[in-house]
C-alpha cells in the first residue's frame, strides 16, 4: 500500500509517502522530502516491539511508537530518533508534525548548530523528543562530514563510557526475579516503583540478587510521608538511588524530603532544560538527563555544566529507544555519574545497528558521527 | 646573549633557552620543550607595549607580560596565550611555571579534550590564564587538525560575532576625550572607573560623545551607598550597565544594589568558574567571562549555559592580550550579549596578525583552528 501526497510546505516541495510492510514484528510508514533545497529529509514511523510488557507507575505499554529521521545533505547521510514522550503530549504523529515545520531550518547550514538548535526551540514549545531527533541527526551529519566519531567531537575518551543499568518494570514478584536474573552482566539494576506492591516486589528481587539497585518512582508516591517512609525502607535494602518520588511539580516536598532522606534523590520528570535546573537544585541530590526531555545532545551537555554548577549529581538516561538514540546518549556518558541506558535492550527489532555491548558497558562504534547504521530494507 | 639549561622534568628532557632581543618594542624569553613524547611545547614571556598608559582603580601599567605557547603534535602547531591575573596572584613567571607542571597532561590524547581540561584544573588551583593557553591550544591544535575553524568546531555563524567596546583607562578629562576621539568607529565606548574622579571623567566624555557608555569600577566603590549614588548618576548619562562595583566577595552589598539600581550591574572579579554563578544570580543581573579568569574556552562555554540557567546577562571580556586571545574570545561572541574585547587594540606590537576589525566587529579568519598566526621571529 502506497499513498503519496505533495506538500508545498514553506517554499519547499515536500513528498509523502506512507507505506506499511511485514519484516518479522517491524511495520514502517514512510515519508520523503525532496525539494529544492540541498537537504533530504525522510522520517520512519517505526513500532519498537517490546520483549516484555512495560509497566510504569502510569501505565503499561506493549509497543512504542518512535520516529526515525534520515537526513542527506551534501552526500552525507545522518540518522536522528525521537521517542515521545505521551506524558508531554507528544506522540509519533506530533513529533513528525513538529519535523516537518523545522524543514526550512534543516536547509540553512548545518555547522552552524547552535543556531539550528536555537531556531527549533523557538519554532514552537515542547515535542522536545523531536527537536532532540533533529539535533542527533545533524551532529551525526557533522561528525560523518568531518569523518569523526561524535565521542572524538566533544573531547571525549571512549574507554570512559558509563556502565548502564538494566530496568526491570512493574509485574508480579516472580516475573521481575526472573527477569533480574535473566541480566546477570548488569552490576546494578533499576526498579519501576511507585504502586502499591513496591515493597514486595523489592524483597522479591532481594530474595534472588545482592547487586545495588536504583529505584524509579515515576511520581507515584503520593505525600512526602509516604516517600520519605519507602526511601528510608529501600536504603536498608541496598538501593543506591531514588529518581522523583512526587509529582514533578512540587518541589516543596521534594525539598523536605532530601533534608530527611538517607539515599540521594534525583529529579527525572522535574527537569527537562537547563532553566529548571536552579529552582530544584534545593529539592533534589541530582538529575535524570534525557536526551528526549531535554530536546538533544547540545541540551544535554549544557544541563551537565549546569548541574556540576550547582554540586548536582548527573545521571543519564532514556526512553524505549533504537540503539541510534542509544548510541547518542551513551556517547556522552564519560560526563556522567551514572547512566540508565537499556532502552534497545528491551525490544527485539531494533532498526539500527552498530552498538554492542561489553559486559554491561556499550562500546561505542569507532566509525564517523554516531556510527550506527539503519537495517531498514528501502530506506 | 642565549643560555640553555638542561632540567629533566617527569621523565620529559625540557631544554629551556632565554635571551632578549629588540625588534621594535618586542622583548622575549623562549623556552623549549622536546622530549620522548610526540608533543613539543614552547613559551615565551613577551611584553606587550601599551599604546598609553593603562590606569585602573587598582594600578597603573606601561606595559604586560603575557605567556605565548607554541604545541607542535603530529606535525600540527597551535598556539596558546596568557595574559596572567596579579590579582589572582598570578604572573608570567608562575603561569609558565604551571605550563612546565601540565607538559605530561599535553603528552596525552588531545582529542580528550574534556579530560585534558579536568587534568589540568586537577594540577593546581587558581593559573587560571596558564589554563586558558593551553586549553586555547590544545583546542586550537583539534581545529587544525580537523582543517576547520574554531567558529565552525563550535557550531557558531562567523557573521554574527559582536562589535566590541573600546576601553578608555582612567587619566586625566583631555586625554580621556582624545581616546574617546580617536576612535570613533565603536558605537560603544568602556569607560574605567571606581576613583574619586569618575563623575568628572563621565561629564567630560559626554562633552565630546553621545555614543553608549558602559562603565567597569574594578571593585573601586567603597560602600553601596555610594555605588548606589554612581550608577544611578550615570544611568541618567547614557551609562549602560555598570561593572563590578564593589569588593569580589561582597555578595550581599551587591544583592542590595541589585534591587535598586535603574540599569544592570555585572559581575566581573566575582565571577570565575561555573561554580560561582549560582551564588550570585540574585546579586548580579549578568557576568563578564573572561578566558583568563575562568581558565579557557571549553570553561567559558559552560559559563554560557550556567548564566543562561540563571537568566542572567552575559559579556565576554579580556585583559590586555594580543589578537591569539582575542581572536579566542571574538570566535564565542555569538553566543553572548556584549563583547569587550579590545585588549590587542590598546598594545602596539601585537605578535600575532589574522584578526582585521571590520568597524568594530572582529572579523574571524576563515583558517583552521584560531586562524591567527605569529609574527615572531625564529619561533
Amino acid at each position: 500500500m502506497r499513498r503519496k501526497d505533495f506538500l508545498k510546505t514553506g517554499g519547499l516541495l515536500i513528498a509523502s509517502s506512507l507505506f506499511n510492510t511485514c519484516r518479522g514484528k517491524v511495520q514502517k510508514e514512510k515519508e520523503y522530502k525532496t525539494g529544492e533545497g540541498s537537504v533530504k529529509v525522510s522520517t520512519i514511523i517505526y513500532e519498537l516491539q517490546l520483549r516484555q510488557a512495560w509497566t510504569l507507575s502510569r501505565g503499561t505499554w506493549n509497543t512504542r511508537r518512535n520516529v526515525l529521521v534520515r537526513l542527506e545533505k551534501d552526500g552525507i547521510v545522518a540518522y536522528g530518533e525521537s521517542a515521545p514522550i505521551p506524558r508531554y503530549n507528544e506522540s509519533a504523529e506530533s513529533n513528525r508534525e513538529f519535523i516537518q515545520r523545522a524543514l526550512p531550518v534543516l536547509e540553512k547550514d548545518l555547522w552552524e548548530y547552535q543556531d539550528r538548535w536555537r531556531e527549533l526551540e523557538a519554532l514552537a514549545p515542547g515535542q522536545n523528543a523531536a527537536k532532540a531527533a533533529l539535533d542527533m541527526a545533524i551532529l551525526d551529519w557533522v561528525g560523518k562530514s568531518l569523518r569523526i566519531p561524535l565521542y572524538r567531537f566533544f573531547g571525549l575518551d571512549r574507554n570512559r563510557t558509563l556502565p548502564t543499568t538494566f530496568s526491570i518494570g512493574i509485574d508480579t514478584v516472580e516475573v521481575m526475579q526472573k527477569t533480574a536474573q535473566s541480566a546477570p552482566a548488569f552490576r546494578r539494576l533499576k526498579i519501576k516503583a511507585g504502586v502499591a506492591d513496591d515493597k514486595k516486589h523489592i524483597e522479591g528481587l532481594r530474595q534472588v540478587t545482592d547487586r545495588p539497585l536504583v529505584v524509579d518512582a515515576n511520581e507515584g508516591w503520593k505525600d512526602r510521608q509516604q516517600a520519605l517512609e519507602m526511601i528510608n525502607w529501600m536504603a536498608e535494602r541496598g538501593v543506591e538511588f531514588v529518581e522523583q518520588p512526587m509529582s514533578a511539580d512540587n518541589l516543596e516536598d521534594h525539598r523536605w524530603l532530601k533534608e530527611r532522606v538517607k539515599i540521594p534523590i534525583m529529579a527525572d520528570e522535574s527537569v527537562h532544560k537547563i532553566q529548571d535546573v536552579p529552582a530544584l537544585a534545593s529539592a533534589f541530590h541530582g538529575i535524570n538527563v534525557k536526551l528526549m526531555k531535554c530536546g538533544g545532545l547540545q541540551e544535554a551537555l549544557r544541563l551537565v555544566a549546569v548541574a556540576r554548577a550547582h554540586g548536582l549529581k548527573l545521571m543519564i538516561g532514556c526512553m524505549i529507544e533504537s540503539s541510534l538514540a542509544i548510541a547518542a546518549a551513551a556517547t556522552l556518558t564519560p560526563l556522567f555519574d551514572y547512566a540508565d541506558l537499556d532502552g534497545n535492550i528491551l525490544i527485539n527489532n531494533d532498526p539500527f545497528r552498530g552498538l554492542t555491548l561489553e559486559g554491561d558497558r556499550w562500546l561505542l562504534p569507532d566509525k564517523p558521527g554516531l556510527g550506527v547504521e539503519p537495517v531498514i530494507p528501502e530506506w
